[in-house]
């Protein structure tokens, strides 16, 4: 990563410190070490308002440079601060949201003179709206994404079960570069690739608020594929994590065996009406409830209220923030008043499920510009017959 | 999971809760719900000292049971244990090593007159001997993964990189039914499914306490391989996680392309001497460190010492515990001075790194028992030419 690229994306979290009476920041957990540092270390980056960032690490030991401090332990931070003449910080912020409870505490009591508060919301808030560079990486992860999706039909075989067929479209993305890590943000939530739904499958209930459980292998990670055959009359939606730079774009798309019942092309034509109604909207200024509003609208008159976003335990969103986590900010859900901005990049995902048959709808990583909102995931979006 | 085995889990649990003066534990780090519970949901279970547990559930909404109570948040929980008669903890132990600062205290928060302390280090210690029934998870999970690793062969093709090879071994794990997901304790470590290291490559340092690193495809995921051609002479390690069913075996194999130098069969022998004399001190009551320094004088004898376990970054361990972690206790470590028990699973992987040809060594997973180590991972030892 550049150097110009890592100042602008520490300025940008700078300048809402500064707005909070922030004078550093010591960030850790990895997802924001690549935000500010451009790699996973085992270490802190020390990020005070008002002068240049300092990484203090223990692994690994090939790190060189003049603002690198090898430690041992954290504890040497304060010391080495003082003895390198740099700002001891009045009020810090940690990773709250995210640093375990005993490792807060730990580097919270570093610094006891200081005042310590959870910095993890400004961080999020900070890299929901991507630098041109982050734009940049996201476009070419969707060119990979895409790319393995367009040769998702050469890996089907007649009578290969959800799972096998998974597989070989998880080989397709490996083989295009896809990382595999899916980054998710908070404890919870643990997806492997991604998933892929066929038949009723689709509609089993995920522990998370997902459109689309699955109940998976093993109730040790429920989600996804669970053996079910690719049947005659089905559909199958693969929902991968397009992560082949750290940044991570999320594409859906919707095959057939055979032909499907008619209600289902009319059921993926009403979620592509939705996608290009909800594009129209997401321009900067506009609140995301207001895209969560018109997709329920469409969904609703066209008659699938009941089946939009998962049936039996319906997602209460329709997409979501993406970047270096799959679930970063804006989230397009009801009653959050929040305004799309230049540079928000988000995946946007009507989808609907029919019983006897399984998913179907759309999934398109956008970006917001000054000009609307522009698709990065560009892929064959019908329902295409596998044979 | 059937309901004696978790009440057999929970009860160990209470019976560490019960000497240190803990009534009742909130358990919903997933981990901790797969050993308590038998799945991953979202909610919470509330593990009391002298009654049964009770299941805090937001999702999936398919949970039924007179002793499961749905919730929106966790913030209802105490009022329902009032409504229900069950006990209100005096002293409560939460997850303080795995939840994230914010969600801790939100938690703590929920019991103002009740003394709330961590209870990670707690549940290590109760995971880390495992039941019968864990240890015959562990079993099946090791017999899959060596089905895995014996067709490991049949998939190499000459002119193969790194990371092609990787991915075709991670599809022969897959199809045997691995569930990829790859378990870590701690907020620090991420690994796709394990590393697969050729040539210098795997003396790449590592962010981690690792023997060997690898540069990764990208500084987003440092680890593993890096597109290093598979070339004559080199030896290439197959190291994947071996997570078949929420338990996770742990196993290393060796292969060559071509022949290797003299010394690198010697330092594989040399690997294979250190696994039988550890694997001889295993024992009920022997402590970690006793295997550990085994190791190390046997690797200084051969004169080894300075590649035993990695070069230019050494590893301080020769093995770790393993479970549905990858990281449980015990650690065979430099002065741990833990005794082993009757029950304890740990991975045993003295490798060595040789400069222009790549690792050598073994990796396997043992159980403790009355009578010795018992190896779980049965698989051909020796150093295996790919053609």
């Amino acid at each position: 990563m550049l150097q110009p690229e890592l100042k602008l994306r520490r300025d940008k979290i700078r300048s809402l410190m500064s707005a909070q009476g922030i004078d550093a920041a010591l960030i850790t957990c990895n997802a924001n070490l690549i935000y500010t540092y451009g790699q996973v270390v085992s270490g802190y980056l020390y990020l005070p308002l008002h002068s240049p960032a300092v990484l203090f690490f223990k692994r690994p030991n090939n790190i060189t440079g003049e603002r690198a401090f090898p430690i041992r332990k954290p504890e040497q931070i304060l010391d080495l601060l003082k003895e390198n003449d740099l700002p001891v910080p009045t009020k810090l912020m940690l990773e709250g949201d995210e640093l375990p409870y005993t490792e807060y505490c730990r580097l919270a009591q570093l610094f006891p003179d200081t005042e310590v508060v959870n910095g993890t919301p400004l961080i999020r808030q900070a890299r929901s709206v991507k630098t041109d560079i982050e734009v940049e990486m996201l476009r070419r992860s969707s060119v990979s994404h895409a790319k393995a999706y367009e040769q998702i039909p050469s890996v089907y075989r007649p009578g290969m079960s959800d799972i096998e067929f998974s597989i070989e479209v998880e080989r397709l993305m490996r083989l295009q570069g896809n990382l595999g890590i899916f980054r998710v943000f908070g404890r919870s939530m643990e997806i492997f690739m991604g998933s892929i739904l066929t038949g009723d499958n689709a509609s089993y209930p995920s522990p998370y608020d997902f459109a689309l459980g699955g109940e998976g292998l093993d109730p040790a990670l429920p989600g996804g594929a669970n053996k079910t055959p690719l049947r005659e009359g089905q559909s199958v939606m693969v929902d991968l994590g397009g992560n082949f730079n750290g940044y991570m774009g999320d594409m859906s798309r919707v095959f057939s065996i055979g032909k499907l019942s008619e209600e289902a092309y009319r059921a993926h034509q009403v979620c592509l009406d939705i996608q290009d109604k909800v594009a129209s909207l997401a321009n900067p200024g506009t609140p995301c409830e207001v895209l969560y509003n018109a997709a329920i609208e469409i969904a609703t008159q066209a008659g699938f209220a009941d089946k939009f976003m998962g049936i039996g335990q319906q997602a209460k969103f329709i997409g979501h923030g993406i970047g270096l986590e799959i679930n970063e900010a804006p989230v397009l859900a009801p009653r959050v008043k929040q305004e799309l901005e230049p540079g928000m990049v988000f995946a946007l995902e009507p989808k609907i499920v029919l019983p006897g048959v399984g998913p179907v709808g759309i999934e398109n990583t956008w970006v917001v510009t000054n000009e609307g909102a522009e698709k990065l995931t560009h892929c064959e979006e019908e329902i295409i017959e596998l044979a």
